[in-house]
């Protein structure tokens, strides 16, 4: 039997730079190593610059694009593999995304939603807490029998506060964002979630899986997971192969 | 006046791969950011694979040099402006490398030793963890008036124990390693250390600031604030022409 090669991870990060550097632990944690060399060989390009993806689907700031796609093509001729982007609202652009790359992207919408499929099962309402964009452009929509957000002013006052405000997530402030995101959390569990969503990669630096009475459901942690996997068996794996493009 | 050009950042890691989490995170925490897009554009090659260093010097394995070549030159396609590598013992190959390089290196040891001649002039006796192939090779000699370092027992069954162990932080563990390097470092107190660099990019890992009765000094937090320091001035910087090759 050949050695099954070990593929290379390609992380198109920077949206946001804290989630990049959470996901990049992730994978470590989950990585089955004794020494350094048992790692995987990881690329990460943390572009920043990339234009923010929210106020480009509001229609108040430049496409991501042409940032994506450059920040990819850097990736894959660094030798990357695969490439996740630990970003949930950035997956709205995937589909304009993938026809332009070499190589697959793997769906951090997609690997959730099957986790959630194989782990919960029972679990018929599903909370969710994600930006605005990730909500209104249906990015988990259809994924689960019933899907619970927060109304509009909790949406605006709680979530987009915490993730965007002046003492939010993105400007390097923990303590507030984790009261706000942890209000807009209970009351999704009180209207009968079964399960939350953690659905922006800020929120999982702040929002712990026992905060809450019912399970949590970290995308981050479960793309790199899922990238862990797919990258350690290569190109023998098939059981990812609905979660590639 | 011209706007100043940031510089990308390119990180030469996996040696370890915590240490590359670490010093990423690091350079976030010391950049003046209210949005991602205010953070630096830093490219990250976790390339594990790189034969290990301490090995390579006692003469059992092969050398790390043609690996971290490799990917020294990845980042320097990929449009790295200069790199860094969180590893101090690496810093042995320094020499060779920077000859087969187009980008400059900032040294870990350099950036360190300037940083205690600033903060602590005061301390003559300065402690140093490190590995044994950091110490056997010198790296940090001659760059204060008086090093102290473990005894050769203590430097084995301590030091080297908690890093390379069965129950060491290569093999990610924190516990067992923590209690072995502060006996280590209050040992290298009670003999007079008035600062302790935590000269291995592990240490940090598991070693915190207030832990000791003087100030500990961890070079990977030392490397990210000079990074960030060059990246933001560009190339008009001139104060750390010193630290790079």
């Amino acid at each position: 039997m050949a050695a099954i090669e070990r593929l290379t991870i390609g992380i198109l990060g920077g949206l946001g730079p804290y989630a990049t550097v959470d996901i990049f632990r992730k994978i470590l944690d989950q990585t089955p190593a004794r020494f350094d060399q048992d790692h995987l060989h990881i690329l990460i390009d943390n572009y920043s610059q990339i234009p923010d993806r929210s106020a480009a689907l509001k229609g108040c700031g430049p496409s991501p694009i042409p940032a994506m796609l450059e920040a990819a093509n850097r990736l894959c001729c660094a030798g990357a593999d695969f490439i996740l982007i630990p970003c949930n609202t950035a997956h709205v652009f995937l589909p304009e995304l993938r026809p332009h790359l070499k190589i697959p992207v793997l769906s951090i919408i997609d690997a959730t939603a099957a986790y959630i499929a194989k782990h919960y099962p029972e679990c018929s309402r599903i909370g969710l807490l994600a930006t605005s964009a990730t909500l209104s452009f249906g990015l988990y929509a259809g994924k689960f029998k019933e899907l619970l957000v927060p109304d509009p002013i909790d949406q605006e006052q709680l979530v987009m506060e915490a993730i965007f405000g002046r003492l939010g997530i993105k400007a390097g402030h923990f303590d507030v964002p984790r009261e706000l995101l942890l209000k807009a959390a209970r009351r999704l569990v009180d209207a009968g979630a079964q399960a939350v969503i953690l659905g922006c990669t800020e929120i999982p630096l702040v929002v712990r899986a026992d905060d809450l009475p019912v399970p949590t459901v970290d995308p981050n942690r479960i793309l790199a997971q899922t990238a862990v996997e797919y990258a350690l068996n290569g190109h023998n794996l098939t059981k990812s192969k609905q979660l590639i493009s």
